[in-house]
């Protein structure tokens, strides 16, 4: 049977490895993508990002409960930059400890593309099309940090979960992210440790002297490792979901397919790229450039002229 | 006077001026670079990195002193991929902060270019060639962070400082990172507080099961608030420095011109596809795929067909 087949039918299988053939840059990728497209655009699609140890995990660990009262299935994507040095070794570790890895109603996979620009988000993307396509009615998108890769990553959700823990100096660096503009709820997480109503001082501070025009976002404290918190955090998440507007659906998905378009037409024009200047050219290039032949934009301008396209 | 002849002159207020263009992508920019690029390629480039809050301020501002005592002059370019909540106020705060903001031996400037996907690692580089051209012959160039954005901007310098401290669950963000791989000399600050030795430890640990067949990096204890350390971690890096040969140097320099010339395609290609597809034209493509009458890399193939470029 054909993968598109098998995953249109909602086969694990058949979904595990059109992800890892996303993930790989597969040139069977495109065929399959191009075939399932028509079936997406479902799914309740939520993302859920902080920096390590805010307690992501046990977080979402908590809500897969809550989130299959409501829906049949679940996918879950967990993005992973990884290091070569560490491996997957810290998300393998994670999945063995999730207390739903076996529940057929829900789909773990993590994605690791590195080092390809813009790669990790549109990658990403692919594998939120094929959940949709394989029937999965809600799609967790989680990150492992949190950086301008992770907020390229999230942005194609829905809504934005931000998992904060108090007394961590976490703050100062998701502020510096620019994650702060694209999260929908703010979970403080960890909020039975001292330091949390300082943390909630300085994020109410920050809030205040941004959102002018918008509603200010919710910030729901919760304690993962207890469950204290995870039903208000659920409702606030499931009310934000339920209570979207059809026109405002239509606004996120369209914003999620121009950030796929985009991404999609600057990789062919890459590999266009790629394919005008073989690798042994383009050394040359770098070593007329360093026998100070001649400046790296008047070379650029020489290319483009050449290839017609200057 | 041309911003060109000031800053080939070393004139601090045309290096101000030549980095604001180049961080603004202002059209004269490229001219700018192309002139002064002959002029490059001899100063000392050191990347310093790690998380906020390890200290890497303190360890710079403890650096200046030693830098000066070997270098004539120097610039730091801090990469701080602001986020609008926070403006550069954090950095603001710092230079004020720093004992040598008077010292007209040393030059520092802040890099904030972000949403351009690979801009900032771009405007980065063309910086250090700014600073080079105006005759600083060290370049510093630190992060506020550490994520994969900041790998990129690091990449271009011939030696990095990978800051680390205890006790924080730093280290896992590093690991993660995938920063370890591209840092040459591991710095744990802070080295005074209890954790230290821990950290050492599981250190020494992830680089036995890496490093293979090259040398392993040196791991340099400081205290960058007392000074402690900061000699011995100055000696490692003159050394470092000091002792590349003129083909070690050659690589280093080649492998900056290759990313450079890299980021300078891909940006005029980036620049044609505009030109190629109006706002309005892409956005008609966007509602086309949203209404279901096409997938989006059917779609990419047909623009792609259309303007010859298939």
């Amino acid at each position: 049977m054909k993968i598109s087949d098998g995953l249109l039918q909602g086969d694990p299988r058949a979904l595990g490895r059109g992800i890892s053939l996303v993930e790989s840059r597969h040139p069977s990728a495109q065929e399959l993508l191009r075939k399932v497209f028509p079936h997406t655009g479902k799914a309740a699609v939520v993302g859920v990002t902080g920096t390590p140890g805010s307690g992501k995990s046990t977080l979402v660990d908590a809500l897969v409960e809550r989130i299959l009262e409501t829906y049949s299935s679940l996918g879950i994507i967990a993005v992973d930059p990884s290091s070569p040095f560490t491996g997957g070794a810290i998300l393998g570790d994670r999945i063995r400890m999730m207390r739903h890895s076996t529940d057929p109603r829900v789909f773990m996979r993590s994605m690791a593309t590195r080092g390809h620009l813009g790669g990790l988000a549109k990658a990403t993307a692919e594998a939120v099309v094929l959940m949709e396509a394989a029937g999965r009615e809600f799609v967790l998108v989680e990150t492992i940090g949190v950086g301008q890769d992770e907020v390229d990553v999230v942005r194609l959700a829905e809504s934005v979960l931000l998992v904060m823990t108090p007394g961590t100096g976490d703050d100062v660096q998701i502020f510096k992210a620019g994650i702060m503009e694209i999260a929908d709820i703010f979970v403080l997480n960890k909020a039975d440790t001292p330091d949390c109503d300082a943390l909630e001082r300085r994020l109410a501070a920050l809030l205040d002297t941004a959102a002018q025009d918008v509603p200010r976002p919710p910030v729901v404290k919760t304690v993962a490792t207890s469950g204290l918190g995870i039903d208000g955090l659920w409702s606030v998440l499931l009310e934000r979901i339920q209570s979207r507007t059809p026109d405002e659906k239509r606004q996120c998905q369209k914003r999620r397919i121009r950030w796929l378009l985009r991404d999609i037409l600057r990789d062919r024009i890459f590999e266009k790229l790629q394919r005008l200047i073989p690798e042994a050219e383009f050394e040359a290039m770098v070593d007329r450039v360093c026998r100070g032949e001649i400046d790296p934009y008047s070379l650029a301008d020489d290319v483009l002229r050449e290839t017609g396209d200057a």
